[in-house]
């Protein structure tokens, strides 16, 4: 929601006639991303009770929403974080990046949706619960090919660098982010095997991604 | 969200007093825009299944609101583009501008509802379905028309205008607006054919400005 | 969302320690309005109908819902130009304004509430439509009663007015300001006399407010 | 929203490599709670009458509903204040800072869940309405941990601090800090007393705070 310091020049070009600039561009996509992150609250429902005193099991019954809040909450975080990582290298966008970028924040936008089905339908268990997980991780996949794809895209496009980056870096990037979807694929199989080991898997990407020290040198 | 670089220049005035300045009512229109896109995921409500296992049944019959999620949010995505090349050309923002403006974000904020109208009674069928699409598409001719009487306001005023962009060019911005309200009147009347079509309309119109390198020159 | 430029110059003082600048308060503001005025349409509902082929009547029942939304959007979108004209009057903001500006927002953020109740018993008709548009009238009171306390402080505390913008000015401004509170309070009186006409009188003010052309000078 | 002005001078290196800027994280950060903010007043439900002219008994009966409406509306109003208090102490933000970062929204994020269900179950009453004071308190616990946690961390990395700001300052901050904890960690006990006296608690915190005059010098 603000200008990144240093990401345009007054003296150059950084906008395509009729497009918004790359900074206003990553400004748009930061507010979908913090509303989308905020929005996850509401599909954590207040339980009704079937008897007075009954509202302490209520809502430990009501644990998988609390734990998919937590997680989707550390994924789209993640997401920002990634996203604010791939604009740092774009001096320009044009209307392909604004293409990309719109698939890419409607497949994070979609997430509130899932998290809300895995929420669910975790403790139904049995056939529905493992559905859900996939529907869960699918769409995980989804948002992690649209990463992709703008590396990609970055790495066969040198107009639209960042100055100092290479579409040699840009394809080391793409290398390097192509292990999302490999990841977000697997945990769909694994949501069948076992849907809370999926969750679990879930979590621990979000929590390799955050967690400080564990990763030296560049994300 | 950020100060369009270049749309103000600190020693010319762009700010009628009392009113905000050019940036922040673009900035606010942004925000108007993102929260917008963002809600539309709220529409999707999690299926509930009638028997343990009926879960992909019942997701799969929820198609029409993940159909309506994308097209709507390609829609929005598309407005918030035009939106801002439209801001591209105004110098100040006078009181005329401010209602045009609030009268544009109102029918832009509106379009969640028709979204879950017709994501609710598509698959219903019969004339509610149609009913339900001519909703969308009224949403859709109203929008239109906004943008249209702000361009017809640019090409009568040109003590608003950005430097290097005269009424002249405005008028020609006007009329090549103009197709939108008819492509949107046409989608009513397609609603009464086939609701499905006309849904289908309205992913073309979105894809046909959203997808990069089918048009040349300026949007 | 963005910087007010000329708002501060770097070499004065505009932020007490501890607290956020002028523009980080008034971005912060922008922000809140601008997503209350997008989450009104969650409250338009999408009607069920009894029959099949009943959603065009259901539609048209409907209608107290669209008329206090496009009611509500003017009485915000007024309320935000309010706000910035008056925050352009502020160089610093300290301790009480912060609290003030916090209660505006209260008031504010609140609308979507009675703008709820309204829309769902104005038809109801009786004393329950006269309370929902009384408690809405009520809403509406306590926004224009927190504008006024904060151009009452103004104009008792010179220290944190803009150059030019003298405790005078700030008392002529109060003044004005002071037909907000006994309009509004004149409509919960007529909320009981006939609810519809109390609707009427928002969307008269709003109007007022918003269409152009109606009242030279300032604001 | 915006750039903090003088939080970042042009000279120095304020982001690490592939990290959001300072000012960015803080944009998101106001984004993120401006948002929960406004969403509170979706947890206030329109009341249903049994019959008509019950409206007005109805409304009252709600009255849970707008109590804790106005003070988490304070207590996040504060947080809001506490967390620009705190980013304006940090030059440069680094992976740990990332993730405390986000630790802390996602507790304050999560202040609309609590809110809804002590709305829903103070009227009840009993050990219900004290299980749900309890978990809204418990839920401002966790808030002051993760500020704690940041001052914490602030005190023993005087890399990341701005310029100015020491260490030691740091220290006496988390030291002033502390009693966060201490008095929320007080009113889950409070919650099993009477959730009435835990409720009027957080509002009397708020109100500490927020209120101009009553505590002189730093907050």
């Amino acid at each position: 929601m603000t200008d990144a310091p240093g990401s345009a020049r007054p003296d150059e070009p950084v906008t395509e006639p009729g497009l918004p600039s790359t900074a206003r561009v990553e400004a748009f996509s930061d507010g979908v991303l913090a509303i989308a992150i905020t929005l996850l609250i509401l599909e954590v429902k207040v339980p009704e009770v079937d008897a007075p005193g009954g509202l302490a099991h209520a809502l430990a019954d009501t644990w998988p929403s609390y734990v998919t809040y937590l997680v989707t909450f550390g994924v789209i975080g993640i997401m920002w974080v990634n996203h604010h990582a791939l604009f740092e290298r774009i001096k320009v966008v044009n209307r392909s990046l604004m293409f990309l970028n719109l698939l890419l924040l409607m497949t994070i936008s979609f997430l509130p949706f899932p998290t809300a089905l895995l929420a669910r339908y975790l403790r139904v268990g049995g056939q529905d619960a493992s559905i859900a997980a996939a529907v869960y991780s699918l769409n995980a996949l989804c948002i992690a090919l649209a990463f992709s794809a703008m590396w990609r895209y970055l790495s066969r496009t040198p107009a639209v660098l960042a100055d100092g980056f290479t579409t040699d870096m840009a394809r080391t990037a793409l290398k390097r982010a192509a292990i999302g979807p490999v990841i977000y694929a697997s945990t769909i199989v694994i949501a069948f095997i076992n849907p809370y080991l999926c969750l679990a898997c879930h979590a621990g990407v979000a929590l390799f991604f955050v967690l400080p020290g564990r990763h030296t040198g560049g994300r």
